[in-house]
């Protein structure tokens, strides 16, 4: 079979990290989640393996973030590396990455990842990727379904066809966000599974369906490897991807794609959307609170304190008689928040924006 | 008439403040209320003017925070800091300032004020203290009693006896801090004034009574005197400082004296117990929030958030949801608590105190 590569989609703002993620720090540069100081990201690469070894990993990210999520995937060679001149989405991203990848191993199996979730049970995700990939080598767009643990709205989700081969189905189709009572049916009906962006296939395939349903996207990736034939695909690169058209692989390529495959998964996935996600998923104290070591409860309860300064551990944390709050502090911010209402970070972060304030963005 | 002197009591250890106070660094050498940045025992001194200049101020106070407390108030005499051995109370404390002003000057009028308090209408003030004065020239043991607003049983009451002069009542007895009930009843009856613990007196009076109710501390500034005759009074109050009675001036003397009088008063007196009280004498904002300018504040109210770092205004802070906290920041300690369990910072300083962390304390 091809070569199995890796492309991690890493853009992304994460103003609901705020102060910890920034323009120039989103969420997948930092440590949210699972080992202690491990960015997300690394932990995105770290869990591919042996499936995926760190020299066919590739990532696809802006000009911004790049040294950065270099300095913290130091066993990805720094030419995978791909600096996009602009954001258009994910289609143009996916496209490109596996055109690169293309060039030197047209037969390679391509896995894209989202580089900043969060996965409890890396053993049972690497059997669910190994069926995936083994699904994409039969020539489907396969992609990763996660069995629904609550009537959520904020996802997408994907309905189960037929099956295919053991522990593989057809797609029956796409679903936008439901609503709540849609989602509620969705989870009891058992038919249908969450959308985690996680997508397989060769990468000759989705090239075909690109051509087939994106026509302006692959007459981009043709110019593109025509001039990285030539050796000037930096600067055509410059002038050709921003002219791409910014579209979501889903809407764009697999709503439209013919044979497509899905394989459920449970593995505990979590694509920690706020604060109060990566409070539940951090280990806590008897009091149910997740704080830096030496912090000082009284009456506490259930409180997260991140102390993400340079130098982290110089403060002393004290809360008294408080339950259920956020406390954030980096080296120029602080924030103090309850977590039920962790998604109104953006609040703070629209306030800034409105002011000005880009050095703490 | 005599030379009015003031001695300001500056001890304490200013628990209730942590993590801004320390023991370094007590309540009064903080900027908790009144003029922006002025220290407490600063602003202590600076309203005396004209009545007591600084020239004849003198602080009581212990050799950790001597140094520091003389960089606050830098028109008060480095000689005029009298450090204390060991911490013996008030009587010792008072007895000694009041002997080594009358060394030079026999006929001086002390003051003594405690070093913590605040005091919002400050001509009011100095028109109640003039009246001290002028009481205890006339050979009073004096004391400003403040016109109680609240059935407060922190503190000890004097009931108020017959009138002297105009302005000036006999004080018929001192009251220990009474219940809830008898407060209100003291509230009610308009016969007792709170005993904010500032007295009056001439020097030569005060040793009088010393002699006659506190005669081991009468004799160790007998000592102190005749130690100071030869030049060697440090010497001496090594020795004989630690080993005076610790008893505050209330209970060693007042209690038992025969000439007292009161002055009652009502000019804005505060004591500052807690974070909760800073919080109330703070200017706020139209939400009643108390913050570091450029603090964004979501759907947040009636907050006090202090930046008490080294260099501060580094940290922007971001209060969303949040109501009725004290936010509390030091170069090495952040503490979160609500405003009406401001008291419980307690809890904090024995919690650290158990561990050992001294350098926090």
């Amino acid at each position: 079979m091809g070569q199995v590569h890796a492309v991690i989609l890493a853009g992304g703002s994460g103003t609901r990290f705020w102060p910890a993620s920034r323009q120039a720090r989103p969420k997948q540069l930092l440590p949210l989640a699972g080992r202690k100081g491990e960015a997300l990201i690394a932990a995105t690469v770290r869990r591919l393996h042996p499936l995926v070894s760190p020299d066919r990993v590739w990532i696809a990210t802006g000009a911004r973030i790049a040294d950065a999520t270099a300095a913290v995937l130091p066993d990805v060679p720094r030419a995978h590396i791909l600096v996009e001149p602009a954001a258009r989405n994910t289609a143009p991203a996916i496209g490109w990455a596996a055109a690169t990848i293309a060039r030197t191993e047209p037969d390679a199996i391509v896995c894209v990842f989202p580089a900043d979730h969060f996965i409890a049970d890396e053993p049972g995700f690497r059997d669910v990727l190994a069926r995936a990939i083994a699904a994409a080598e039969g020539g489907s767009i396969t992609t990763i379904g996660i069995v629904p643990t609550r009537p959520e709205t904020g996802y997408g989700y994907i309905e189960v066809g037929g099956p295919v081969s053991d522990g593989v189905n057809a797609v029956a189709r796409f679903v936008e966000k439901p609503d709540r009572e849609r989602a509620a049916r969705f989870v009891a009906g058992g038919k249908h599974l969450w959308n985690a962006g996680m997508f397989f296939f060769r990468a000759s395939v989705m090239r075909a369906a690109i051509a087939k349903h994106l026509p302006a996207l692959a007459a981009g990736l043709d110019e593109l490897d025509a001039a990285a034939a030539r050796g000037a695909e930096a600067k055509a690169l410059a002038e050709v991807f921003p002219a791409m058209p910014s579209v979501s692989i889903d809407h764009g390529v697999l709503e439209h794609a013919e044979k497509l495959a899905v394989v459920p998964g449970s593995f505990g996935w979590n694509d920690i959307g706020s604060w109060e996600v990566a409070w539940e998923l951090a280990p806590k104290d008897a009091a149910g609170n997740v704080t830096p070591e030496g912090t000082v409860t009284v009456d506490a309860a259930n409180n997260l304190v991140r102390d993400l300064a340079s130098t982290p551990g110089k403060k002393r944390y004290a809360l008294v008689g408080v339950n259920d709050l956020v406390i954030v502090e980096t080296d120029d911010a602080v924030l103090v928040i309850p977590r039920e209402r962790a998604q109104d970070v953006r609040a703070v972060v629209e306030a800034l924006q409105k002011r000005g304030e880009t050095n703490r963005l």
